[in-house]
């Protein structure tokens, strides 16, 4: 039996283990069978936590400096860099364990190194700079009588961010089948359909759905509320710095910070670990 | 915190919780946040084992006999009187913490006296009477071009049993909508598809699919599962009495039993305790 914790931000739930000296190392078969809602667990992906110094390859990648790595998988088993929401749900585990301080937490992940901090409510997480792509793809969703302009955004992962009239119309979406971008990207892209509620004490607020490609629609994606939230600060002309941002799941904050290799995004939100148990799967 | 173990039979999945004295009583609001495949620990239900004795009005009105009461309810939080695949999970719990001699149990639910008996593999439960209903209804479903007449039969709730031509067919039906029958059926009607496999050695063979009213498609439905067996037994010229029966979430054996009130269905299958826990959600 090996004891695990399950936890969720905003909708988005893990499956978490704490496994300081890298003993744990699941094949994708037993990842799959610990995330399946039905057989298993159940989660969006396992969120293992080792000492990076247990991982000498990523610590020498990593350059040193953070305590812990977020090894992350998806729920088909296969290996992800980073995610968003997962890394406030991993700050939150290593907290109530009394494993670190989660005032200003350095995260080793396969991205690199991750910056959290603690606030009122959730945790903070630099998701590390955000680039706006070139061009105006057409984007197609179920719903929508035409075709309309979107905002390619990169925040490590492709995304495209298409602003509707009002939040009748991100209520009618259909996102059973994936939006058709024009042209098509390469891989697969994260498409967010947004409707901007305003800008007030500078702070902009935006309401979205997202469908995340290989996942379909979502309560939440992390790097997709950060996309959105940097695409309408972009059409609103570059301001403001703080953005509240409504998933389905629930509400996180996208901050932007200046820093010298670009715009950085911090994203605020809940995280919880809603139980705790032992399982025979591993 | 409160002790929970999670199990499942065929993939119908469920939150268990032993409360020998009835001292917990969830409200819906409870159920559902229990049931949450996102927020919560997630089923498609909660299961309370009881000492019948706790609960006078349950005893006095199942006339004694049942040490252990299964109280069910719908992932919604609403109440549900049985479930065929839920009293197998129920059997396994009470077996493993030693609560029971499961070689012959005897449960009481709000549908009455249900005998259940250990098997290799799992349990068998008898499910009570079943009832061929009149009439031949028509059924459209997704996937299929034309309507094709159906099978009313009644296991405690209601069924509509549709044949298909082959396992192709079985494959290409869309269930994500409710398939129409007609004339309706007042409250909704559960519908299986099925694909008779053939008949060897005194048993027979079918392969299905299931809408649940309620729950859209699902892995598996024990009531289900029997009705499919009984109208392809009826279609077949009353026999043979024992049946295998393939759902989307594994197999199950269905037995016809000659009792003074009519033929009774045993459903034996496999069940499983997958983990165990503490939340605060109660």
């Amino acid at each position: 039996m090996v004891a695990f914790a399950k936890g969720q931000g905003t909708g988005n739930d893990f499956v978490l283990l704490v496994d300081p000296a890298g003993e744990v190392s699941p094949t994708p078969e037993q990842v799959a069978a610990l995330c399946d809602r039905r057989f298993g667990i159940g989660a969006d992906g396992l969120i293992v936590a080792t000492r990076t110094a247990a991982m000498p390859e990523h610590e020498r990648a990593l350059g040193g400096g953070a305590e812990w790595f977020m090894d992350y998988r998806n729920a088909d088993g296969s290996i992800a860099e980073m995610c968003g929401n997962g890394i406030r749900v991993f700050a939150r585990l290593l907290e109530e364990e009394g494993l670190a301080d989660v005032r200003e937490l350095v995260v080793g992940t396969r991205a690199g190194i991750r910056h959290v901090r603690a606030v009122d409510g959730g945790f903070s997480a630099d998701l590390g700079a955000v680039r706006l792509g070139p061009g105006e793809p057409l984007v197609r969703a179920g719903g929508l009588a035409v075709a309309r302009p979107g905002q390619h955004v990169d925040v490590g992962n492709p995304h495209v961010v298409v602003a509707l009239a009002d939040d009748d119309e991100l209520a009618a979406l259909d996102l059973h089948a994936a939006p058709e971008v024009e042209p098509p990207v390469v891989g697969g892209v994260n498409v967010e359909l947004v409707v901007p509620q305003g800008i007030a004490g500078g702070e902009g607020s935006i309401r979205m759905r997202v469908h995340e490609r290989g996942s379909g629609e979502t309560l939440s994606c992390g790097t997709g509320a950060v996309a959105a939230a940097f695409a309408t600060r972009h059409w609103a002309g570059g301001a403001p710095d703080r953005w509240r941002v409504e998933v389905p799941g629930g509400v996180v904050h996208v901050d932007v910070e200046q820093r010298t290799d670009g715009e950085h995004a911090w994203l605020t939100g809940p995280a919880e670990i809603v139980f705790r148990g032992q399982t025979a799967i591993l």
